[in-house]
């Protein structure tokens, strides 16, 4: 009997990484609503990565099951094999946030990818506590929950609400963008810090941010949020305003174009000190 | 006929702040359901004043309908009279965390608080984007949606998640205890800013933050908060130390009291600078 190969359409991708996301999500609360076992466990983050390799791992087993050729680049590294020779490529994290998973059970999210030679064709977001599900496929837009998302208000930068993480940074401070930033939160309307790259990157997407800047961030941090964002009308770059990499560690600049250009104004003054 | 007045019971009291905030965040969500009026606002800020007042409004009515002998002390200032000539005083924000309420329509928060006598009997603080009510009753404990809160975890200063705005603010660049929250920042495990004092407060009553460090903030920002955090087994106090007022702008940390005298350590390097 013939193997039956689904073909890997971008309407087959979109549903598989929302089944991914959801299943992924519906893990993460299950395990959290079971009491830490700490008969075998020593701590809280042994606990959290354990309850991520596992959640990784079955979203892994479920790519492959329908897509055995595909490959997958993931937080936990618990698939084998160089993502680079994979021409469509699933990038994933199963938990984002995993401070807010331990400490507050909520402000944590799923992100998955799937890029095909190294370009972004489907992002997924899943907020489980919040069951807010964004997601974006190239060319045909970005969603909150079925909402079209739409980045056309003319937001100035003075009205922005702003999120980062630079501040606390040891790389934003050696390379003095934190006094910047501090300038920059003098400017704009409020600061904001919720510890999740993904789910703040879809809030920009959804206008509830207006902007996100971060210094190093994982591919699978940045890989589906970039495409909502990029969806939604918004603009992500590196710091520097260089096109951000898909597999590889990067600084991150995401906004409402009406002020994407004051903004990397700003961050540029910092150009030249060799950060990416 | 004789006028029918309800006793003004704690547990009457209690099912009142309840009620008051249940329907304020109902109306709140239901204001921002509705397409903005631009034609005779100006602005999304002009927008939130007048949903904020009529906010305030209903709930000044709920209160007085009930117990016309009692005071309001409210941010909109729709209640007219001398907070200080009343027995029993409630402390109200209708909409904590207006920049979020506009922006994000989420992470803002209903904050209730009865005092007697300068003495916090009752606080709630309800979050209608997520329908959780946080609330306490003195000597009777701390809830999230019927489950008490108890802060038994012994949080190490360095596991804990702290939350604060400082470094945005200027008096706290004035009196450099920016820099000091940013050496703290670099011990402890993450920083979070949400922008609602009163959801962060009921946030570290939850254990979600473990503690929460603001500069200037007014009696209705922290009146409902202090009182869940303190119900909890938390500890709240000015940055000095010295207790909290009831009806005036103050700094104010509250945390597990696992770290409570480490962290004022930390904070108290900047005493004597004359800040409240």
């Amino acid at each position: 009997m013939a193997i039956h190969v689904q073909p890997a359409s971008i309407e087959n991708l979109r549903e598989l990484a929302i089944q991914c996301a959801r299943e992924a999500g519906k893990l993460s609360l299950l395990r959290m609503s079971q009491p830490y076992t700490v008969e075998y466990k020593t701590s809280a983050s042994d606990l959290v990565t354990a309850v991520d390799k596992e959640v990784e791992k079955r979203v892994i087993e479920m790519i492959l099951a329908k897509y055995p050729e595909h490959g997958v680049l993931g937080e936990e590294s618990t698939f084998q094999g160089d993502p680079h020779q994979f021409e469509t490529l699933w990038i994933i994290d199963p938990i984002d946030g995993t401070t807010n998973f331990v400490h507050q059970q909520i402000n944590f999210s799923v992100s998955i990818a799937v890029y095909q030679k190294g370009q972004g064709v489907i992002g997924v977001v899943y907020d489980p506590s919040r069951d807010e599900l964004f997601y974006a496929v190239k060319g045909e837009g970005a969603y909150l929950n079925g909402r079209k998302l739409k980045l056309d208000r003319q937001v100035k930068l003075e009205e922005a609400l702003l999120c980062t993480s630079v501040f606390w940074n040891k790389r934003a401070e050696q390379i003095g963008i934190d006094r910047i930033v501090k300038q920059l939160a003098g400017k704009v309307r409020g600061m904001r810090l919720l510890g999740s790259a993904a789910l703040e990157l879809s809030y920009v997407a959804a206008g509830r941010l207006d902007g996100y800047v971060s210094m190093s961030l994982n591919a699978w941090d940045f890989a589906a949020g970039r495409l909502i964002v990029e969806e939604a009308g918004g603009i992500v770059t590196k710091i520097n305003g260089q096109p951000l990499p898909y597999d590889e560690k990067s600084s991150i600049m995401a906004c409402n174009q009406a002020f994407y250009e004051e903004l990397k104004h700003y961050l540029r003054k910092s150009e030249g000190l060799n950060f990416n």
